[in-house]
């Protein structure tokens, strides 16, 4: 379905399930359709709120640079919509991101906010990673291979080269689109000067913080230290998995979710 | 509850709430009181099995010197009184080492296997640990202080020093009754000679192995093991945790447990 | 110095100090020059002997395809006039790969193996890795952007700032060099299908494998996998490092080839 | 020989080779024969110098309670007889603690200070498991059991089976001497209330900081800490070694500290 935005703007998102709403906010590269396998799962006793975010699958392309306060608000007004009542909310990697300052923002909206492969800042390094990527983007193989090997772990990949070359050849006709390109253009700029470092002080809720082992995009030190910072924070360490966990480590990926958000439990008293 | 197994030897065990069962085997110096605070969590949508092991709680006592077939064998009766349909089986430290034998020996019955801070065998090692156990419980207090403290991780113990001294001080008169003394011995030595190595291979049922950073018990290297050796296993990791996983990270612990026997989805076509 | 290869190619090599040889092999962007600082720590009290491999530095290019057979036979070459006395061997990335064939080779001309962040193998991880460098090579930034924040790690990266953009300054004219360029490629290509994982067991000589925790070019499982099947190995592991080990720890660099070296004891009788 | 020191109690010390004096001080459990085997690769260049600490091997018993204090200036007073030019001072656990605060107290004295599995303190949890070791005097065997599997990795006493058989039968009647084991808890409680974690930030000299992945005495994180507030200091680990690192991975560690003591480099300008 598509909400519209007080700025125009339509924003692809679906319902599944009833129940206490848990949002999934997406990777970079992810849209709804990344989740399919995943909604059965995750939608048996919650109510499972996918979104595009603008520029991502189904949502309305932007033209101009933004930055990640644009997509906050965006899902602001979506969710504000959709649910009155706090919900649980998921982000991986850059809707980790957008989670994390979604959560500072409105921390009366987010009763557990579930932060996988995210980091609280765009460091100097991920960003002339993302400049890589926009280098890459004049050519679908060149941005295939920049882009998706440095996503998953490098036992996975080489485990998988079949799945792998299947991917390459959907991935490909989807990367010669100059509309699918310049939008991955302007997500990836997006999170340029993101760092929240100094706010995660602010958060409250119960959070779990999730990593792995061969994540390159956002190493583990960038989860220890959210878990430092976020005082009722969780973490969890997935071994041998890269920054794709929902592909590497399904199984494990939805427990995580599921266990987590079935937690009501405040306090143990041991 | 007693169940009165054909050798005359009563167990005690619990039932909690309805649906899927979900059997809890203790740590050796555990007992079905251990899991008060989770009782609630983890019985909200499954029936939960708690059950003291002979020698263990609320259970009959024994006398003479047996091997983990004993126990394996009075749960197996138990558990055929209790349900005939398969189950969730939950084991940690000694109850993951009886409950992989169970699933071995009987894998029609374990629909889930969860594994946590469990080892496939006794090494050398860990027998000589168990004999500095056995070696102290001439006095309670070297009781305490030979066992407890290599359960728990360092950071834990030092951060939570009230705790831990009260919870000393409720220790140390249960380890100067000679019974349960007598119990704790048998209990150790009863793990000598396990070693299910060779038989890893038989496991075909989903099974999460949980593991910590700060488990001297049962270090890491131990779950490794075991997630290369069953086929359809997946391996977690819980940063700075020793191996009393429940009590150092109580929230993680119970999100692992439901999140994983209510995954139900036996493939992802991703 | 230039060595005439009987194909006619030249190679540079360096010889200083005096003592049990030590050989130096690059890693694929380095080349003598990256040494520089090394040199006198390196040289004290042995001979130290730099080479650029073909297609490396003041080395011949060569204009065709080839496999790391031409390159294990003219540091060979080199290596035969240079000295007849065994020798220490220490290889880096793609030197490391070619110091491992070289050692499983000729083993009696090597004492002492040293492998830093090597791999048994070019995974197919790797090889679409390198595909990626290969595809930037149009435009001398995409280069540089490409492949060098993946040689560090983020942290090293992030917090030397103007020191990476000082090496950006210098690298980007040299990506420039269409000379440059194609030897890039080819010395990447000749990376493909490597893989010694079967002759692995043939090694005898001591060597020191060393990883890194943020090494993403050759991720630490590859180094256990070293240490597990080379019999007479050490494994050790540098905690926050890229693969650009020499870079970002050069104090604990230098102290483990020169420890590892001096280590002239075969077996200890504790 | 003996050095005796101002308080009439005798030092026993050893100085084998020639050069820039290398001072070794030892684990609580070890004496200056326990580097028999690596005398030889640690003198080669370098003026090795042995010394057992009071109620350590032949040094002299005290009957009184003491601190570090009492080793440290012990230390001091015979480091000043030796030398008069800065030396290189190593310590392994106990003598790592000493170490760390001689190098505090006098650091024109140290050129170069290595710290080897060492903390900045004695936690609540380190010091019940001293009151465990000091519990299980009363017996040889329990002392064993209490003490020796605690100070070897898993791994390593497992695989090495036989060995340990060996190394029991010599400790334990050494366990059975009372001047033995009284300068034991002697030695157990002078660590009580040890804690430089405010001095750190003093220490200025080259330090080398090494850890071992299954050191359970003093586990990681406080090499860690160690290394991230000593400002010059750099972080080794030790994958699969347990507390013992000098007999579970004796090359390299004679080759960490034969590499970082010939490393004279203040500076790499790269």
């Amino acid at each position: 379905m598509k909400f519209k935005l007080t700025n125009g703007k339509k924003l692809y998102y679906e319902v599944h399930g009833e129940g206490k709403p848990l949002v999934i906010l997406n990777g970079i590269m992810m849209s709804t359709t990344s989740w399919k396998e995943f909604i059965a799962p995750l939608s048996k006793i919650n109510q499972l709120i996918l979104v595009d975010f603008l520029d991502q699958g189904q949502s309305d392309k932007l033209t101009e640079a933004y930055t990640h306060k644009t997509q906050i608000e965006a899902i602001k007004e979506l969710l504000d919509f959709l649910t009155s009542e706090p919900f649980h909310l998921f982000g991986i990697s850059y809707g980790g991101e957008i989670a994390l300052q979604f959560a500072i923002n409105y921390p009366d909206s987010v009763e557990r906010l579930l932060l996988f492969n995210t980091a609280a800042e765009t460091s100097y390094w991920l960003e002339e990673v993302g400049n890589a990527w926009n280098k890459a983007t004049h050519d679908a193989e060149a941005y295939y291979l920049t882009t998706i090997p440095f996503i998953y772990s490098p036992l996975f990949f080489t485990e998988n080269k079949a799945w792998m070359e299947e991917r390459k050849k959907k991935l490909i006709p989807l990367f010669k689109e100059p509309a699918f390109i310049s939008s991955m253009i302007r997500l990836t700029n997006s999170s340029v000067n993101f760092n929240v470092k100094n706010k995660l002080h602010l958060l409250k809720m119960p959070t779990l913080i999730a990593g792995a082992q061969y994540d390159f995009v956002t190493p583990f030190y960038q989860q220890e230290y959210l878990n430092k910072n976020i005082r009722n924070s969780e973490l969890v360490y997935i071994p041998l998995s890269g920054h794709a966990i929902m592909y590497e480590k399904p199984h494990l990926f939805v427990s995580l979710i599921k266990g987590f958000i079935s937690e009501g439990k405040d306090k143990y008293v041991l």
